[in-house]
């Protein structure tokens, strides 16, 4: 009885890559409805056909009973509860703009997304608060540390949810908790937001050092001074009594920065050997969110007017075509 | 005529292993004289004839203008302002026993230890402080995070040392300094000692979970909760205005943790595959400090009954015989 009552519940995913899937997976887990969006016909086709998402995560089975796929975005959130957008953050602007207003009232809104929506150095939480008139106290957040990969293969992972009203987080975590999943919950939604879009800068700044040869000890070093330099920005820019080292935060750049499944990463590595930023965005196929991310996090900055040396380098190389060697260097001699 | 006067300073370096070596290599780039103390007269004649470590570090190619190997102890002290102490925790009392008290006298004594001396219960820089009557002033600590291996390879790498006066900290972390290697000075000896000590500890879990199949996500969150247990252990033992994000603290467990040169993760990982601790200390030929250290350790926090769930599944696995696989179990359940 009470699970038929909890069947009702029906979650909504936006989105098609990796950690949508993964999302979906996870959901599956309860005993939940999930319609889910992709963007393409031929992929909804696909998962109807074959229950795996033709590109990412393609060894993951999906239990089509729970799942179903569709392409049109207003339908996928016909009489949902919740809402999950899991898109690059690039991609925000053109899909809120398919979707009803009608059809995100009343719903809980919660962002997968690590990123700042491009050109506008807005959270997407702050847009689809403001632009959808949602209450900030239904929006939730996902934060890592979790490769959508690891998901996949069911190895045992954490995730926080943030929420300003913590009861609204746990209901949403709730959703998420599974065998291998476990979930916290925290009303620091800025702070852990802040926190993820900078593990990205930071994991490139890994990624270049890494390609120009530098090693486990300097990278070590690096990554110390980078908690250091996430922290002094969102005690700036959000003061809070809180412990960066919680998973939501440490925990979260370790798994980008040290992980050879962050695209961050690999993204740049690939500079720091020597590729231009174009021709290495071409091989990866895939989106650095950091890539974005440290544009938007300069501007921002601008207000708040923290030291935030690794996130500079990182944002001389990719927009100010200066070399990564000299950038590596200057953190070299700065760092302790 | 002031390098002539500089190459007078006196350094004697005491160990044959991995890191003495690595720290003999970083001395010869400044324009002291070192003695340096090996225990095997082999090892001493190989030195002498072929410029090389015949067993640790062999691609090292010493100065010997500069280096001026032995194996008698007492030579090596003679006339030297400098003793830096590097051999496993586990060799550190009979040595002492041969040691001359008049020649640690006056001495400027570094301990490049990171363990506590097996069955005492007491770090190295408290028996010699105690038993040779050496000024506490006159006690430094080296603490990194700094692989021996990448030292030998010259890639960049970070130094902390420690010392109750920052004015003689700084003089001998001068002596370090170089162009691969960069120093800072801090008073927290005590703090950096025990978080040297703990990493050890921690990297043999982090060993053990990786050999049962935990991936990066778990890992993440490991070290995560690895960084918020040594901060509350020090934080109690000896509390401190300290940030704990830095290089010497967090960098050196991240050196440690996520490492393949860790010797204490590779020991790990092998019981994390099913070897018997003996196995895996026979295979190895090499110890690994955390083994011992985290049975003093578990007597040490008697005094302090500070929460500490990854030293205690380590200290359960490696001396109580209990099956990695549980007690990895019971801190993925509690850990967030």
């Amino acid at each position: 009885m009470s699970e038929e009552k909890e069947s009702k519940q029906i979650v909504t995913v936006i989105g098609g890559g990796s950690w949508a899937t993964a999302i979906v997976k996870i959901l599956s887990e309860q005993p939940v409805k999930i319609q889910w969006w992709l963007r393409h016909k031929e992929d909804v086709q696909y998962v109807k056909k074959y229950s795996h998402n033709p590109k990412y995560l393609r060894d993951v089975q999906l239990n089509l009973r729970k799942v179903k796929a569709c392409n049109n975005i207003n339908e996928a959130l016909e009489g949902s509860q919740f809402v999950v957008f899991a898109v690059p953050a690039a991609f925000v602007r053109p899909i809120l703009k398919e979707i009803l207003p009608e059809n995100l009232k009343n719903r809980i809104v919660v962002s997968a997304i690590k990123g700042i929506m491009p050109d506008e150095n807005q959270l997407i939480t702050d847009v689809v608060e403001k632009e959808f008139n949602v209450n900030p106290k239904n929006i939730c957040l996902i934060a890592g540390p979790c490769h959508a990969e690891e998901v996949a293969m069911e190895k045992q992972s954490y995730l926080t949810i943030g929420c300003n009203d913590l009861k609204m987080g746990e209901k949403f975590a709730s959703l998420l908790n599974c065998r291998y999943v476990k979930t916290s919950v925290t009303d620091d939604i800025y702070g852990i937001e802040y926190s993820a879009i900078m593990k990205n800068i930071v994991a490139i700044a890994s990624g270049i050092a890494h390609g120009l040869g530098y090693g486990d000890n300097f990278q070590a070093v690096l990554i110390s001074n980078a908690l250091q330099e996430i922290e002094r920005f969102i005690q700036t820019a959000f003061p809070l009594n809180r412990n960066i080292n919680k998973s939501a935060y440490a925990g979260d750049l370790l798994v980008t920065a040290y992980s050879q499944f962050s695209r961050n990463r690999t993204f740049g590595n690939m500079i720091g050997r020597g590729y231009s930023v174009k021709s290495a965005q071409v091989e990866m196929n895939m989106i650095a969110e950091g890539y974005y991310a440290v544009k938007s996090l300069h501007e921002i900055n601008k207000k708040y007017k923290v030291e935030l040396p690794i996130c500079k380098a990182v944002y001389h190389v990719l927009y100010e075509k200066i070399s990564p060697a000299v950038e590596i260097q200057i953190l070299r001699d700065i760092m302790r």
